[in-house]
């Protein structure tokens, strides 16, 4: 191992995988604040020490867990390739919202990250690691726009901007959702704010997607 | 005063207004977390004591300031009656967005807000005045939408959910621009993070507000 690989470089896939996975399930279960090592040990079945070794302090344990989350989303992304470009777009947004068997994943999960990002301007590596995963977010959903509009199936849009919108409209909703919501997802203090994100995704069907693919000849 | 008036409703109308405005100094200048009452005192020039006595407690304090917000919203609102439906669209949406003149207010302000929120699932109080603040920033941009459907000046459309769409993606491009950003909203880690809300206001402009007058016929 060299010396400038990062920690977490030196963890068999498989054991990444599953701290990883464990970190996720701890987040869910006791929010970002009262996250511990212990914690996501116990989820893991593991050592505490063991995940000390592979990736030192628990801020630097998050920031591998951040990484995990920009893998994944670029796996997701990965996997639509070669689907029509208003396919991959629907698909990536669908993602972006509760699904059916999510089983309070999306509320629990989207409070841990809001904790997350709210520490994120006061600690660099979070906020470095937070604003790449961001960008990219952003960047593939315009690429897949880009696409759309030079196999002339979407109408000529300002691709980055569109990507932009369709990004902080599904990511704004949970937030107001989780803001609102008992950190269990059961119960809500407002049904707008619930339903947001639900609506919202509707909402981005209309006016952002169907608008996209509607120079074909439907209106 | 009747037994069941909350504290804040026996503070005169200007040393309310003086202290709800020193509240909103000292969260720009300090963030929540490191929000005290002798902060807040400082800022007004006033005891500490003063603060406690009108208020109550620091989170009694802060219920109260959430209902300044939303008084200011409503009054902002108001400000737009008998205006054009798509002219009072535009208005409210502009004020969601950094001003040319706003000094950092937008980042500094906009980071204690998310930090506040992260706290309101474990908050009833905070919970409940900003379900109630947030509730109405959808109800309101629902009715003016309404009333340019009902005018024959935008097309049919389902109201809430064009609301909750326009509420969303300016409110996930402010979360999104501020937790990439030093909280003096100086320097960024993502230059599209920190664009997003500019180009989130100009996508809702191209693809809701045009949209909604387009049956008029310039399409």
């Amino acid at each position: 191992m060299s010396a400038d690989e990062t920690l977490d470089q030196s963890v068999p896939d498989e054991v990444h995988e599953e701290l990883m996975a464990a970190t996720y399930r701890a987040l869910c279960a006791h929010g970002y604040a009262d996250l511990t090592m212990q914690r996501i040990a116990d989820e893991a079945g593991k050592s505490k020490s063991l995940l000390h070794y592979h990736y030192g302090t628990k801020q630097q344990l998050l920031v591998a867990f951040l990484g995990y989350l920009f893998d994944r989303f670029e796996a997701r992304v990965a996997a639509t390739e070669g689907d029509a470009p208003e396919t991959r777009l629907r698909v990536l947004l669908d993602k972006m919202v509760p699904g059916a068997d999510d089983d309070h994943d999306y509320d629990r999960f989207g409070l841990a990250l809001n904790e997350l990002r709210t520490q994120a301007p006061y600690v660099e590596a979070y906020r470095e690691q937070i604003a790449r995963n961001e960008a990219v977010i952003r960047r593939r959903l315009a690429d897949i726009i880009r696409e759309g509009v030079e196999r002339g199936q979407f109408r000529e849009v300002d691709a980055d901007r569109t990507a932009s919108l369709l990004f902080a409209a599904l990511d704004g909703a949970r937030l107001q959702r989780v803001a609102v919501t008992d950190p269990s997802g059961t119960e809500t203090t407002s049904q707008s704010a619930f339903d947001a994100p639900t609506e919202v995704r509707a909402a981005l069907d209309e006016f952002v997607v169907e608008s996209l693919v509607r120079e074909e000849g439907d209106e």
